[in-house]
């Protein structure tokens, strides 16, 4: 379950409706009603199919809806992935938007896919970061777990993550985190973002409950996770791709969080047609 | 210029730190002012730098700026984009949301510029189209512009554009275009989309100032082309790549309209140092 | 089709109710159901009819409708217009707001229609401007339809208008409209509002598509007509009444825009009667 | 002191200027500074001048103002208001909605400074209604002010009125103020609605403070008022026009309240000019 | 009826559950229904039970819900309050904001009763105060309604009263009153603040409708009282308690304004337990 | 730092205030500035200092302030809390609201205070619950740690808590807990709400990190915390008040929640003087 977005879905409506819709609005009588199918143009994993439902929902509340797709299945190109029932107007006025979310999250889904498929078996868990598009944190982090994948912290609130500029502020990793520790609430653990087996050590010293290897080579990685063996958990970051998640996901690293997944995937091919 | 975008830059905050930053509120004392650098992990052209500091603004209103760039610029490697002076609370809270704007808008804007570049001289006119982030329009047309090329309809309101659905709906071109221009405001021009020649045809002889040419191949658009002359103006529409664009701009076509510029840029790598 | 008004309704009725409506709130029990009718207290163009319908069911979600109305109908005095069946404390408390609406819609259709009836026949167009009650434009442009004129451009966004302060602010008309042509989206003509025969010459030389007449004295405006033909259209503006408006359109001016339109037409009378 | 209107102003230039001003864009330089000069070019009362300002402000916040006028002043055709400095391109993209404003308040203030006058020495008041463009009940009730006149209630929260619907509801004049008077507020008068001479004599035995004689005839109030003596406040409403309110102030009644003040008064005429 | 609070519902909402209930989401199956019931803890007057199921069905827009209780009533430790059906996810996400709300609006009309039933039959009027939960003054004064005492002004716009800050800005009770008295709305009396004899009798001098004794002891109190008679209402306020209220309401006193009510209520003991 | 609160100060200035201040607005002229001296009626602990800050400058945007007091300072009767100068309108109009806030805020910190000194030197951590004031839970959570207290989760969001309706719903804490396990982010700990000693140890064994005992006797708890020893940390809740909260830090229980904090305090007095 997506979730209530009735902000975004207001924002995306009136700036891509604004006062009417000049060509529909001449052109389709307002209570025709005809059904439309949106198709898919290329082969990728679903997500967004409520969130697009709405959206034809919010302009006319008696549209219906017929599918037998859910969010996370594959989906082959050809496939009929919805059916929509409701005023042509509606319809004509609502296509773009609709498409812009599914297109959208169907793409971070796919990509994240990906990495997942590449990584099955190895134990290690693969999730996205807080590098989303402002205002879609929810939604992007939504079609990261219809891909299969896991999702790192939600925001700022919800997880204790000290990284590199924290540590230099504070003058040092187990400055930081004792402060930390004085402070903290019961619920939460700390991670420490490190660059080099020293710092590795010097966090291990400290007491973390979880290691951040930033943008350290593969040998770099493999050393620290010897070095730590038990004592916390690791966690991989930066500059992760297709091509280096498999071996990286072999070093027995326990977490891969990945930029990528939600601020570089590209849109999938989807498009609607009416009266068919 | 921007513009306002404050609903945008609120939602993005709100998602982002929630009740609060339980990291730095506990590591950062409240008053301590620090610098930051923001700095290019790889070279592009820069699109978002007012809005990157709306955002440090919007967390201390007495921030300050330094930079002598400008959003259209192309960037190097390495190169100081802005440096920002202000609360250091401030600058390690919204630093993620800041630079998660401007990765994202640089993105749009370099890969537009790559299509830009590779048309250049052609005289063809590159745009985007409404395959946009909801939410997001105002602000990627804005960087599809630094990107160097130009905007199509902002939404449904600023242009007629007759599509396939559309034709299918109310029985054929010629009865679109003429129920269309029965209402039609004394400030719009009228756009049709056509899939092959037989269409042409019909749309010019409709009258039509704007003939858009979808997902036709090259063939079929160099005889549309052939066939239109100086009767109409000619958009071609549909799977443009930075491959097949400056073929297709050599045909002569007017304009081109490239979803992918919006829907499909990575984002570029850029980061923020303290203190340095 | 008015579309969702739900801002300005919400405003409207939170400034009339505020904390609650002291006299109803005391005088009705709460789950009473009743009828009421609104009655035409004077001869009129109808506009409003959805927007009152949506003022009480949404201080009613069960409130139900009976008319044989339609906006745009010639209504006389003493008809009923709308019967509406629901709370007797919700159809006390909206009937203000309610009524608020239609009077003012009305009363702008009604005045349109008067303009439109002097000149039917001439082939001229008669609109609106954007001399509109601020927070009302998209309401007060459909009232101006259902009085039986066209819009003109709806806001600052669908449609050039190049008028004396941005001529002057340049230097010149051509100055201007080169600037403008240089950058204008593929969908949008030009139009330059003009004050004498000199600046018609200058403006048709650089080659607008629509030239406006500005506060020109009648024989101004004949002398520009011939001189113009065919190769602008020719719009009209400033002082239209009335009295001066069948002359005008008896020039073969394309388009006749008048602000009274909007910003001073008075309010219809009609009342509600419950429990008849 | 008209206060902060914020929500209407931003309603207002969100409804005009939308994603952009496609003329002023074009052909202004983001930073030119210029003067402009806000021009009467009729005689009238002055109403809104701060609004006007709170206008430019919030698209230019270091805009700055001129001028020796003040709300509730006469102004004569050709009287230069306001003299606003500041960046040219705002000043061409508020022009409208500042006019916008000023006009429709000014003509307010105007319209109800010609009853007041007609009424000047009678001791009456004259006040405004609850028949307001929805969205602007402050705005107008203050230009109503300016004009020399008062204030009705604001809205169905801060005054108790028995209208003729309440009374059919109740089953008399009788049973609803004494439904009202058990629930009243200390801090409330209770007004009633009547429509003959018996009705006069129920509200005086139930002992309303104020008593509202709705569309009666000249003689049927002079026989009210005489009737009622000083037993409570009488108030006229219903027709009121210019013709008949020096004969209806004459009768000794206490309060004429006229819907028309704010539902069907014109614009005036106020026009901008740029670099004089 | 306490009317839409869909602003503070949301908020609070927003608050609790932000991007997602992490121990819910996770449990329990998103269409599971059952069914919970909401019981008393400990013996009290409730209200806010429409609240509670505002909260539910903004959670669950198909929530059923079974009860026999009603705002009001008097109910006993261990009553089963209100039965909720719905989806199981939203009942658990819900329970404490829905709680929450319940605890403190049952929590203030039980306190409130407590001094109503101290004052039965004095015929004094026990009343709030302004002293409310920034945010929740209409919450507030509906449970106080609700627990049998009546309101007092509702904002600053729906009663003048005249305090000591005013008093002493303008000089003097008697021209506070004067300046007061010229602007006076029609519907709307005057109270004045006063703190001694002297006082009391310059308030009555100037012709107020009522009047505040402020923090008197209890013998200025009857003095005052005596002094006054029938010439003004008689308000006592300022430090009342469950213990002094009687020996007040016995000196004949009309209102006792109590801030207690709303500012110092402990909230009731409720629980909600599923599937039982 | 408390950080924005605009839209609940907004809210709660728009209750008050509504259309406007009838009382101040007639007596106080716009521009005379005064200052006001806020004062302490009783002793008790600062909370919400800029709170009401803003609230002025909300009114004021010159407001400025002057005060040697901090939020979390003990302060004695008679204390001058906080000196304000600015419009005497402003003053007197927020007022209340200012109060408002204060006088809530700290009677949460001087509640709360007063748990913490019972307990000091016991290295027990008392913490607030979620059963905050709907609207509030930043604000007061905030005036607990004023108070000296800690907070416990801020949501739903940013905590495990398995409790006795969900354990329900699963069928035991085994089996929630493992399915909270399966899906739970890298940062969060799960803490479990038990009964007795039996759900003490079937907790333990399923690995818990935090146990809760709810609403257990004294002797049971004492019993449980030998039991659990360090294999986990041990919370207490429910009913929880002054009298018993010494003998429950004395048990060696590492945290004690307490609602009461947060829905029972009642507010201090405190008052504002203006002109001193």
């Amino acid at each position: 379950m997506i979730g209530k977005n009735e902000r975004l879905i207001r924002l995306a409506l009136e700036e891509d409706i604004g006062p009417g819709d000049v060509t529909t609005d001449t052109l389709i009588e307002p209570d025709r009603v005809e059904r439309a199918t949106i198709v898919a143009k290329e082969s990728f994993v679903l997500a967004g199919l409520e969130l697009a439902q709405e959206v034809f929902r919010s302009l006319d509340s008696a549209m219906s809806f017929d599918t037998s797709s859910h969010d996370g299945d594959s989906i082959e190109s050809g496939d009929e992935i919805l059916k929509v029932t409701g005023k042509l107007h509606a319809l004509l006025t609502g296509e773009r938007t609709a498409l812009n979310f599914l297109q959208r999250l169907s793409g971070i889904a796919t990509f994240t896919r990906k990495f997942v498929d590449r990584t099955r078996g190895a134990g290690v868990r693969i999730t996205d970061t807080r590098k989303t598009t402002p205002g879609w944190r929810k939604l992007e982090k939504y079609a990261v777990r219809m891909g299969g994948a896991r999702n790192h912290r939600f925001g700022l609130y919800d997880g204790i993550l000290i990284k590199d500029n924290h540590i230099k502020a504070c003058g040092g990793i187990t400055e930081a985190v004792e402060r930390v520790r004085k402070n903290q609430g019961q619920f939460l653990r700390i991670e420490v973002e490190v660059t080099d087996l020293k710092e590795v050590e010097e966090a291990l010293k400290s007491g973390v409950d979880i290691i951040m290897l930033d943008n350290m080579d593969i040998n770099g990685i493999k050393r620290s996770i010897g070095f730590i063996g038990d004592r916390a958990l690791v966690e991989v970051s930066g500059g992760v791709s297709l091509d280096s998640v498999a071996e990286l996901a072999a070093t027995g690293v326990d977490i891969i969080s990945i930029g990528a997944l939600t601020h570089s995937a590209r849109a999938v091919d989807i498009s609607m047609r009416v009266m068919e």
